[in-house]
Order: structure tokens, then C-alpha cells, then sequence
């Protein structure tokens, strides 16, 4: 049967009879009462007072049969329009919505077919590359009031709204562009983004998600129509928002959860996702736990001055020969470097360890300190002053895209190994919470263009990673467009989003003691407690 | 318990738990658990997207404590706004809105007690008196076209919308004017009209109400919101339209039927309301039969020269002594004479035939053949030539408010009659459908100001009333407000409504031959069967 398998606009074929003076019922008393026979469950049927006429004109031009769309909400059915017949794709839109980049696959909800995918920088970096300073940018008004009226409307919010909404419109526009579709003939969307995108999306109000007790204005957010956003979709495309669990745990990670089959699984599995932080999930089907901390800024680019995401011109493996100290360097797509991607930052940092240049600290050693001459012609080729400390040079000038060196400097190495320390606290600190190890876990499922082109043995080296047999790592892609995906084409796993927001524990890290503990002993690489990385060689001076 | 005396907006007062590190659910979260707990049943709780902020930003500064204002739909609870404390009035407005006239009352939820009533001539009259007129000015485009898209508005339909609305903006901010509250503090609005008057109002194709089989686009409809039309209350009070049962069967009588008691009551009884049709209900708590015919036109005024409504100046009283043929004649409000209402239109009929002024077809005697001096006198006096026929100086011009006589002229004479015929023969037709008599019915009930000013034993002289005892004559005044106000206050009354719609069945008089023979048969004062009026003289020439 249909039930878990509903998709959110399901088209209901129907013949009504046709008026005569021994049937005179209204046309939307006819529709109502043809269709409410057809649903697949008693739910009450809304019809949005706006819908009537262009509904009723059509069901009537139609000769009283056709095809109505109906919008599966949580809890009713909304009949958002009537068709002559059942066309031969209906469209619908999944959206990831990422602080730096969105990513949208159009799907057709008949066939669940994925039909075209397309990519965008998030328009709103140019009011901030981070997520706090465009909070700061959306409260800049709110910030001088003691109060605020119910309708004030902070205008620094409402310049990085209308920025993201001409952003997924641009990306709306590019998906149907080849098709030949039109943007209005998309009957849905799913959106799963992190707690404050969806702010800004929405227009709600972020000012308390960074203020303790960090308490957004909202999670689970009944879907709206699109026409009141503004989208350039059909206007009675219902918005399917991934609910989110708090300020630091949006519906991106709840669609990643789904996608990952974490939440059903009857073995305990963990859920790495690293974006702008790095956030944990460890469960089954019968428990959930998670945290989210700030381990990401060195990992996804933007932060260190080298740093990219992961597009044509990063650097994502380098290796350094033990021995004859040749520098291996791969860019994506082979072509000239212009700078270093989250994995190739990770490869980077973890050859140089091996190779000795750095020491347990992350700090470059002194090339006039090494003994060894091999070494000691390397760190003289490579290394240089910069800003009064020594510096790394990963692409000399002359092979680069920009002309300039790119570097790896000390600062971009401490932000690094804060990051990874973060990363491992994180990890250790919410599997402790549940009394097990890490040997316990069937799968590390790890998440995002990280998960694609990170080289676990390396995030080993660098003690962020748990020291765990390989196979244990699996990646898992986009899984928050994935999850998005699935909540377009199935009841159940909408249901399933709500279920895990209801049962999902979330361990607050701002404010943990452990946490920050363990967050001091993860300085070093691999750890200060080396027995916990046994395959990583340790170098003691 | 609450359950069936709900009304239309129901404030829930509640304290939610405060924001903390332990419990960080975001803002709607909160409300939304605080308030699930404290409704009075489990249907689903909408909250709508536009109300999120405003809501959420209330709820905080009221330090997460106060009163949730939700809308109780007919299917699910909608969250509209949320105060810091239950105010001692909860405003909502009840409105009849008659083709010819509104009326509204403001009610306070909290009480029960009526607080204010206005009424104001419907504004759109000058787009045509009756609904006919109107339907083909609101078509005057759409009859060019074979087909209209599904976003087609006929500017015709536009302005008539915007007529009413402004209409009632007018008589919304009378009805609060007075009493020191704000048009935006009316959180509810139940509205009873005719299904024309109801597809003017919300925008809706009247387009096939007239036109065979008669079909309305809309009977029953979910409320919406008042800010979607433009009505001068919070944005977010809902709408209760009273549901319709067919083109000629509206919303008003819906209204009638609900404040009458009638689909309630063990013993058969009948509603009678005139308005510009007369519409006719029979039944009990088992059944419920209809039907309307355009009985109304001569009874309420606009159509006979010297027709009016009842209001001051309109002479609803006259009486002909039969020995001295002294004339009686008074006025609402003892002010000079404008015109006729309905009543005193029938009291002028009946007594012109008892005085034998006119004969048993309605038509004016001859004064030059008439035989009895004192009545010969008589008719010298009132009767004048007018367009080659015979009229009545009902009050002379010096005496009349206008300077010119009040007139009952030949026309006016025998649209009466084929009103009254009409009345008659739906109330027989009604009453042979079910094979019951008119004296098996416990009581009749006569709705309006038809209602309040009738002297039934005249309409039973006319033959237009059936000759019963007058105790079984029950006047109940304005029942389309009664109803729409017990629609505001009660749940059990806006079920019983969508009840009553359910059930009614309803006779199509348009194509009923028995209908057309009846009418025949009444064209004569009483009857051309004079055996079912055997109180009213009869005289043979």
C-alpha cells in the first residue's frame, strides 16, 4: 500500500459525477467529496481558502475528472491543485542548504528518479564567511533594543533572507534550465540545512541561537507554501523543513542520520559529519545520542589562508617519502594548485609529522636544529619565514594557479591541530557517555565531501580519528541532500525525521567538563596518551 | 466540559517550562508542547508559518507564560496568537449579510454577551438591486469567453468584492467606534448569507449559480484567514463562513434553521424566511426538507414603486374600517410616510380586499360601477388614474414625508399577488412532499422583519399563509445573525451546522411542475379553492 511510501505531493486520479439538478453540489463540495473517497487515510483534507478558485475553474474545465495534488503534511492533507491528467514527471526539489555552499538534485516523485543536480556558493558570504558573524550581521538592529515588537523586522535579516532566497532561486532556475522545465511546474521542496540557515531562510529571528542557553525560535516547523517565501516554484509547493534538535544540531545532521540508516539499525553505529563544525551522532534503533563542536574551520577551508573547499585546484593528498623526502602533491581534477582542501590539509599536516617536520605540538621544527642531512635539505628547500615563524611551502609559485606560493603556515597548523583535538574530544566524550568503546562500533559512517576525500589511515596519524581498523570508515557522501531526498519521496522517512527529533539525546558540549579535558589531552599528535593510537609511530625527541 | 461549547477562539492560558541549558527546546517547541497539553482534544495543532514570529516573539516576552489564542476549525486546532495575560473581553463579530442590508453584532467570546449592533445598507446596490443584477456585473467579462484560465478575475467580480469589503470595513468600525476597542482586537467573524452574496464576498465564480442545473462553486468552505480578504480585523481571526446547501439555498437559512431550534426539535415544525426569495424549511430532528422561491420581491421593498424596508417611515400598519372605510395608517417610528414595508404592504392588500376595493384577482374595482355609496365614496376619493390604470393614494403628499403621494399602484397590486402566490404554493408544495398537513406542524417559525411586523391573519387573508391558528405563528426575528452569533460561541452550534447541510434535502422548485400548478391555483385572493381558507370572507360578485 501506499502509506510509508507516500510521496509529499501525491497525485489522486478522480472522475467526479457531473452536475445536474439531481446532483447540485458545489464544485468544491464535488471535488472534496470525490477525493476524501480516494485518500489513502482519514486525515482531515484542508483547502487553502487562495486555492479555491483556480482549483475549482480547473476540476470543472477538466469535465470533473482528473488529477488532484494533494500535499502530505504531518498531520492533514492540503489540495494544492487539480491537473487534466497525470503528467509524465512531477517535479520536486531537495535542497541542501550549507552555510559556504547549496547543493539541489531535482527528482521526479513518480518515478524517484533524480533528473538533474546543481551546485551554488551560499550568496550570503559576502555578509560573512561564518555563521556567527552573520548572526551579527541579522541582529544588528535587535542588538540595541532592550525589546522588540512582535512585528519589527531587523533589517540586516531581512537583507541576508532576501539573499538566500535569490540564491536557491538562481539555483532553482539553473536546475530546470536544460530540462525544459519550468521553475512553477516544481510541486515541492525539502530543505535541510543547519539550525541558522533555516533562520535566515525563514525569517525567524536568530538572535538567541548564540546566546546561552543557545535556544532557537524554532525546530519543527509545519511546512509552508512556497508562494510565501517568494521561491520560484509552484506557489502551493509545500516546504518540507528538516526539523532540527537545537541551535548546534540542525535538519542537515538529521538528514544525515536518515540517509546514513543509523536511526534503524540494529548495531551501534556512529555518524561523523564535519562541515563548519564537526558533529556526532552514535546510536541504533533504540537509542540516539549527539554533539556538535566547533572542529571544522581548519578542516573545510576558509579559515586557514590557504585553505578551499574541495573544487578543481585543491590540494587533497600529498605525500612525503620517508626516505628520499619527494613531495607527492594531487590537486582535484589535476589541475594547477590553488590551495588546500580538508583532506588535503589533513594529508599535509600527518606526512609532516611522519616525515618529521613537525613535532608532537604541530610546531615546525628548526632547520638549523636537524641532525639529519636528508631532512635537513628539505626543511632549507621548504620551509621559510613568515610573520616571524617558519612556514611550509606546498606548491612553490611557479607551479601554483595564482603565482604565489602556497603555504602551510604555523597558524594554519595550530588551527589544525585545535581541530583535530576538538574533533577526538568529541568523539571520545559522547562515546564514553554511553559507557562503550570504540571497538563497539560496527560503522563510522562519515559524512560529506570530507567523508569522500579524507584518508582515515592519515586522520588516524593525526590522532582525530579513533585508531580502528580501516574498514570500520565508510563515506557517505552528501547525505544531507540525500536525506532530503528521501523525506521528497517517502512518508516514512518524514515520519522518521520527527521520530528521531523526539528521541534524540543531544549532549551540550559548550558546557562540558570532560569535553574540554579531553579536548587538552588531544593536543598532541596523535594524543598524550599514545597507547590510545598504537599504529601511529611516535617520535619522542 | 468544554467540548460543545467551545468558541470560535478558544484562549488556553498556560506556563511553560523556562529556557536552560537542560532544556534548550526552541521557542515554538515550547509553546507548542505547553499548549498540546492543555487542549481541550488531540486533533492536530497547525500552526500557520506567517504567525511564527510574532508568536514566538510574545511567548518570550511574556516570560513563556500567558494566554494561546487557537482558532477551533472544524478539523484541527490553528494557533493564531499569543497574549501575556486573558483580557476581559474577547471580541468577535457576528454578520448577516443580506443582499439588501447588513447586520452585524459584536460579541465577547469570554461572556456570551452581545456588546454592540449596527447595520448599514448593503454598499454593492449600486451595482443592482437584486442578485441577478449583480451576478451579470460580476460576469461581464467572463461571458465573452468560452473559457476563463484558472487565474482569471473578472474586474466585474472585483469591484463588487471590494464593494462588500469595504462595506463591511464601514460597519466593523461603527460597531467598535462606540465602545473604546480597535477593529484589530476582533479576533473571530462568523458570516450568514445567501451563496451569492458569500461568492461576492470571498472572490468566488457566480457564473453558474444562474444558470441551469445552478451550481455555486463553493458550499461548504474551511475558514480563513481575515487578513487573506482585507477585513478590518487581526489579521489572523478566522472566518467562519455558514455553509450553503445550493445556489438558492444559502448560509442564511443554515443560520435560520440552527437559531430556530428546528433540526433539533422532536415535533415537525417550519421555517419560514422571506427575504428576496421565501425560503422554506420542514422538518425535526429526523429530517429536514427545503426549498425557496422567489416569493420575496413585492414583500421586501426595491421592487414595488413605493416599496421600502422597515425602517422609520415605512408604513407597516393599515386598516380599513369596513362600515365607515376610515383609513389607519401608521409608520415605524410615528415619522410622515416614506413608503411600504412587507407587512404593511400586506395589511394595505388584505384590508383593500376586505373593504372590497379589490376583487378576488387583485385587480382595483371600477369606482363608477360600484353600487354602495359610502364605499363608492371612498374609492372616488383614493382611486386616480396612473399610466391608464387604477392606483390607491395610500397617504395623500401633503401628509407624506417626500411631498408626494404614496401610492399603491396596479403593478405593485399584482406583483403581490404573485408573490404571495409563490409563498403559498412553496409552503403547500413543501408540506405535500412529505404527505403531511399544515396542521400536523407544532409551530411555524417567521424569520425577519417580515417576521416581526407580518399580522398573520392578514397574510392568511391573502391566502399567502396557510389559515391556521395564529398561536402556531412564532415571529423569530433576525435568525441569520442569531445563528451566526450561536456559530462564534458554540462548537456544538458550528457542528450542527455542517450537520444540518449533511442532511437537509432540498426541493429544486425551478423545474417542479406540482409548483407550477400550485402558483396557478393561488393567483386569487384567498384561493381559487376557497375550502383551505374558510376563516377569510369570501365574495362572489
Amino acid at each position: 500500500m501506499w502509506s510509508t511510501n507516500i510521496p509529499l505531493v501525491l497525485p489522486v486520479s478522480l472522475t467526479a459525477d457531473t452536475p445536474s439538478l439531481h446532483d447540485n453540489s458545489a464544485d468544491l463540495d464535488r471535488l472534496r467529496r470525490a477525493l476524501k473517497l480516494l485518500l489513502p487515510d482519514a486525515r482531515p483534507l484542508e483547502i487553502p481558502f487562495a486555492r479555491i478558485v483556480p482549483l475549482c475553474r480547473r476540476f470543472r474545465q477538466s469535465g470533473f475528472s482528473g488529477v488532484a495534488l494533494v500535499n502530505d503534511l504531518p498531520d492533514r492533507w492540503v489540495l494544492a491543485d487539480f491537473l487534466a491528467e497525470l503528467p509524465l514527471t512531477l517535479l520536486a526539489m531537495a535542497l541542501d542548504l550549507g552555510t559556504t555552499h547549496l547543493e539541489a538534485t531535482l527528482v521526479d516523485l513518480l518515478s524517484g528518479r533524480s533528473l538533474a543536480s546543481a551546485g551554488r556558493e551560499n550568496s550570503q558570504i559576502e555578509y560573512g564567511a561564518d555563521i556567527l558573524s552573520r548572526i551579527h550581521q541579522a541582529t544588528q538592529v535587535r542588538r540595541q533594543l532592550q525589546e522588540i515588537d512582535a512585528s519589527f523586522l531587523d533589517p540586516g535579516l531581512a537583507v541576508l533572507q532576501q539573499s538566500i532566497i535569490a540564491c536557491i532561486n538562481a539555483l532553482t532556475a539553473e536546475l530546470v534550465a536544460d530540462s525544459g522545465f519550468k521553475t512553477n511546474e516544481i510541486r515541492a521542496m525539502s530543505v535541510s540545512g543547519n539550525t541558522t540557515m533555516i533562520h535566515f531562510l525563514l525569517g525567524l529571528d536568530p538572535f538567541h541561537i548564540c546566546r546561552e542557553p543557545y535556544i532557537p525560535m524554532a525546530n519543527v516547523i509545519d511546512p509552508m507554501e512556497s508562494g510565501e517565501l517568494g521561491l520560484l516554484l509552484h506557489a502551493a509547493a509545500p516546504l518540507w523543513i528538516m526539523p532540527s534538535v537545537g541551535s548546534y544540531f540542525g535538519g542537515d545532521l538529521i538528514s544525515g542520520i536518515l540517509a546514513s540508516g543509523l536511526a534503524e539499525s540494529e548495531q551501534t553505529r556512529m555518524l561523523i559529519d564535519v562541515g563548519t563544525n564537526a558533529e556526532v551522532v552514535l546510536g541504533n534503533r533504540d537509542w540516539l545520542i549527539a554533539c556538535a563542536g566547533a572542529a571544522g574551520p581548519a578542516l573545510e577551508g576558509g579559515v586557514a589562508r590557504m585553505g578551499m573547499r574541495a573544487a578543481p585546484g585543491a590540494i587533497e593528498y600529498v605525500a612525503i617519502d620517508p626516505v628520499t623526502y619527494a613531495l607527492e602533491v594531487k590537486t582535484i581534477d589535476m589541475v594547477q594548485a590553488r590551495g588546500l582542501c580538508g583532506s588535503g590539509m589533513i594529508d599535509l599536516v600527518a606526512a609532516l609529522y611522519l616525515a618529521r617536520i613537525i613535532d608532537v605540538r604541530g610546531k615546525f621544527r628548526d632547520p638549523e636544529q636537524e641532525s639529519d642531512p636528508a631532512r635537513a635539505a628539505f626543511m632549507k628547500e621548504r620551509l621559510i619565514r613568515r610573520n616571524d615563524q617558519w612556514a611550509f611551502i606546498v606548491v612553490a609559485a611557479a607551479l601554483a594557479a595564482d603565482g604565489a606560493d602556497v603555504l602551510l603556515e604555523q597558524i594554519d597548523l595550530d588551527a589544525m591541530i585545535r581541530s583535530k583535538a576538538a574533533m577526538y574530544a568529541v568523539l571520545t566524550t559522547l562515546i564514553n557517555q554511553v559507557g562503550l568503546d570504540f571497538i563497539d562500533l560496527a560503522e563510522i559512517c562519515v559524512a560529506g565531501a570530507f567523508g569522500i576525500h579524507i584518508n582515515p589511515q592519515r586522520a588516524i596519524t593525526l590522532g582525530m580519528l579513533p585508531d580502528l581498523d580501516l574498514a570500520v570508515y565508510r563515506p557517505i557522501g552528501n547525505s544531507s541532500l540525500q536525506g532530503a531526498v528521501l523525506a521528497l519521496l517517502k512518508r516514512s522517512a518524514r515520519q522518521q525525521c520527527l521520530d528521531i527529533v523526539s528521541r534524540i539525546t543531544y549532549l551540550e558540549l559548550n558546557v562540558n567538563q570532560e569535553f574540554m579535558i579531553r579536548f587538552s589531552g588531544a593536543l598532541f599528535i596523535p594524543h598524550t596518551d599514545p597507547s590510545l593510537f598504537p599504529s601511529v609511530p611516535l617520535f619522542t625527541e
